[in-house]
């Protein structure tokens, strides 16, 4: 098989780690990488190769580009997607598709048309233990699913300024956990939020919260609940458990080491885990990507879809609405 | 010191567990039982020693008895402790203190004033686990308390006639985990309340919930989830983490053994929880009771008392309301 | 059934373990306690009952005791052992039977050939962890048993004036493991044992070990090895692996609480193991009296017998004896 | 810096773990691939470049080779040193050295006066989780360092044909744990081992053991225990515990998931251990060579040396005399 020609979009934090998997990944070749700010591009291009342009209709017209992926700022997805489709290029595009839904539903007619792959970076998805847990769970080891917790707390929150422009802890950094919730439960019926400010100013400020519960029912009856943190002292803490009739299947958190310390102050003491998101799931963004190209080939979409990433947004505006008026809101019949 | 005199009211399971709990204390005598039901008095009298009756005048007015524990149906509750209080007599009574806010109302302050020590039987504030991170709570070593994840899951149902006279889960079962949430964050201002019928078709119609979640917000903006489900297939599930801005402490199951299984099919297989809430919380039971009377010979009730009894029932009500209309119900000022 | 009379000799620390046992069994009475001094006999006697004397002889000529607990210092043992036998008392002795296999050899025809009851107080047997796995592994639910691996150590070390009359650590601590290593492989054919002073000044000025290792073979090549020190700076450490062809059985310490912190310095810290082997073996000392009682209404001796007590002795013997020579000792047709 | 040129020596299992490496390893370039079986070479060569010959005579004359790495069988592995110390060719050789200490002792003086620098391959030391205790001991967090227990077993044993020209399980499997324990305790004085047959018949029948234990005493009373066996049902078994005056640290084993099950068989059922050991040890083989490479950089050896290969090539004969003898056999003076 000849290898997948790559256009990466954005030189920025997820943009380097795109192109760190881009490497890693046999039968990918990354071919262009674009970024107003050039330097960036040019950095990464040194130590991974490919061309660079500030200019994405360098990347569009460029003939031999397969697939692009999109690392660049929200603002700019929906307009990536749209291009890629009208240049026949495959696009996996980063969360969220856009902050606002009207947009993405102008674009979803002709996203769900479109002849080639689109895919929204949900990386947790392919996270080996959340996957392993679906998968078990699919295969009925839980009996029926009736209760997923998840618990998901950042290391530490974002600068204000990214605050600022984020569209708030639900569409930011609940969207993975809204994901997470449709990979288990993907008819979710009903949403209700509740949100804080119990340490930062700074997000106070900027009107959002720092600290949140979710609770959604599926259309079976099915309870999920989310507890997010933008701050954990431990460490990135993300844990989930799906409970169902037959047992319980739970995911802990990844330390860095096995070893643990006994002492006179204290026994089992291990490390704390690991702060840095992008150490954390550095093998499931390798994975989201592996898979995307063997849909390509197989001419399969294994990803989360333009319409996946939809829904997460649809459950994310539910919530800063009920987190706002404390009312249960209805998302049935709207995924 | 002398013992205190002790009068059964109720000889059903919870009252048994109390008859063991007076037998295992220091200072306590055993004194009266009973029960309509004259059989299940005498057969706790002849392994615990006490005379035995089905009038609980007959203990009331005998002269003898420092305090009643009442393990009698939960209609009963608030006419034991009002007799109680006209009798002179301490008592430490069962939760809930009844299932109607209305009546509950009507003797608080006749409660509120008594000279007897009155308790609410909400054990869980005394099994170790719970009381050490409390403490340690308390102790500032996790700063800041910001969320409080309760996770609370029965092995299995009650039977289905018990739960129709039960005032519903919230009321019922839920109940214990309000007043763990009001243990740790006594000013509760918001209920949210989600319910569900997943397994059970008797629950389902005496119109109740067999699966549950619940959040609530303090004062200072802590977020309280509790998950709840009655039924559990790996046993007894009674977990909680208190997370806040130093760390998080987390008090897991208590397993029957330390022994772990390692062969071809896993590793560190441990045996299933402990079945049954009374072999799970006999400690809390023997340390309530304890803690009572040391409170009786000390001039201060150091248990929960009638107002946290009320509260209890307070947020019961309201997030079985909250269920049913999918609102945010406040208690803001009537806890 | 009728209570079972005992007497109690020895109100010392493990006579007081006892007296709490007999206390809490049912079917058993204290009706003496014996010790030379007195006032402990006594204070014995207040809490839990029994007539006192300094004179064992009023015990065995009472004619109203049906079984004695030897819980007095290790060179009466064999003596109360054997007047036992001659006033057709059962007997429940503490370990060892002797520091002087020599004597103990001088009573074993006698002892073997009595018309009673006779046990040595291995309680380890009966802690539920070691005895589950004991079980599991006699199931068949490792295959074959391979390997054994007993990490042992103390808190803290005995007083010096302890130590000089202890008859070492291998007769005196190790002897446990050595019947624990009997308990699963009760042909031991080889021993060696290595010793070392690595922080105790006094236990090496009486000659002794702080720190050793033993390593034994099985008739079928089992290879059971035990590792001790007399001090623990994370409290008692009693853990054992049980390892077959089919997998491993493993019992971890026992903790005090199943709370863990999570914070900068760490995650999954719990506190200190248990110090104290009474509370640590407080079941176990409770098992091994009530399953004597068992075997003597049942006519059948469920506990570890006086040719158990001897061949922990000559194990003790053997490592004592390899330490100092640096080989391997054959006990092949002497246990 | 420019690249180090590396010539390979061996294409079998290992060689292609250390032709992963090198492709891994920045500053790397694998610029030869040796072996008599050219098929081999060739396909390692097709998928991580380099030049391919049967004769290492072309790898020591090219000119261009800057080190090599041996993992040939090891017969070879002492030739191929002293032709690399004659070429002035950097060598990292796989343990053990040789197999008969006396061709050892005949290269000693030449490989320590060399000019270029050799390392054995003890990867282990290399581990994170391993390492990380040993720095942690030294460092002083456990005070005096007084136990080591290395527990070691195999997923399987290896072919009859291996195991025929393997030395024996001491010089061949204990091997590194005879390095392990040097790198704790370097100053080893004694040696007591204890070999069984108790599940391979192959094994037997080279007169080898299939399960085994070692006792090591260290200058200052440090007791070392080794327990080995050729196979385990629940994966490659690899845990260490250091044990010292003020505490414990212990290496558990790496899971392939955090994922729990709990259900009612039984509860936090983890999946089996990982079962190869190049899964297991891949990051250690990969830091070995780095570090290898930074040491030539700065005119350093960081790595086990000759010496270290020679100690432990001692110490398994040692033990493998002191299990047919049962004595135990000093090597005092002798590393």
């Amino acid at each position: 098989m000849s290898d997948l020609n790559i256009g990466l979009i954005g030189s920025g934090r997820i943009g380097q780690v795109h192109a760190g998997s881009i490497a890693d990944t046999k039968g990918a070749s990354l071919a262009w990488i674009c970024d107003p700010f050039i330097e960036g591009a040019e950095k990464l291009a040194a130590e991974f190769g490919g061309k660079v342009t500030t200019n994405p209709e360098d990347v569009f017209s460029a003939g031999d580009v397969d697939v692009i992926v999109v690392a660049s700022p929200t603002p700019t997805h929906l307009d990536m997607i749209d291009r890629a489709i009208d240049a026949g290029i495959h696009v996996l595009c980063e969360k969220p598709i856009d902050l606002d839904i009207a947009k993405v539903e102008q674009l979803r007619d002709k996203a769900n048309a479109a002849n080639v792959h689109i895919a929204i970076g949900f990386n947790r998805r392919f996270d080996p233990q959340f996957e392993s847990i679906n998968k078990r769970v699919a295969a009925g080891e839980l009996g029926t699913l009736e209760q997923l917790v998840i618990l998901s707390r950042d290391p530490g929150p974002a600068p204000r300024a990214y605050i600022a422009v984020s569209g708030g802890i639900f569409r930011d950094m609940t969207i993975h956990d809204f994901d997470m919730a449709r990979y288990f439960v993907p008819d979710i019926v009903e949403v209700f939020a509740a949100g804080a400010n119990v340490f930062s100013e700074d997000i106070k400020a900027e009107n959002d919260y720092d600290s949140v519960s979710v609770t959604m029912k599926g259309r079976n009856g099915e309870i999920v609940v989310v507890v997010n943190s933008r701050h954990s002292a431990y460490g990135y803490d993300q844990r989930l458990e799906a409970f169902g009739s037959d047992g319980m299947l739970f995911a802990h958190n990844i330390s860095p080491t096995t070893v643990q310390k006994y002492d006179a102050s204290g026994t089992s003491n291990g490390e704390p885990f690991i702060d840095a998101f992008l150490v954390r799931y550095a093998v499931s963004y390798r994975r989201e990507l592996a898979l995307f190209l063997d849909g390509i080939r197989d001419g399969k979409n294994y990803n989360p879809t333009f319409d996946d990433g939809r829904a997460a947004l649809i459950l994310a505006d539910a919530a800063t609405e009920s987190a706002r008026t404390g009312k249960t809101v209805s998302v049935d019949g709207k995924l």
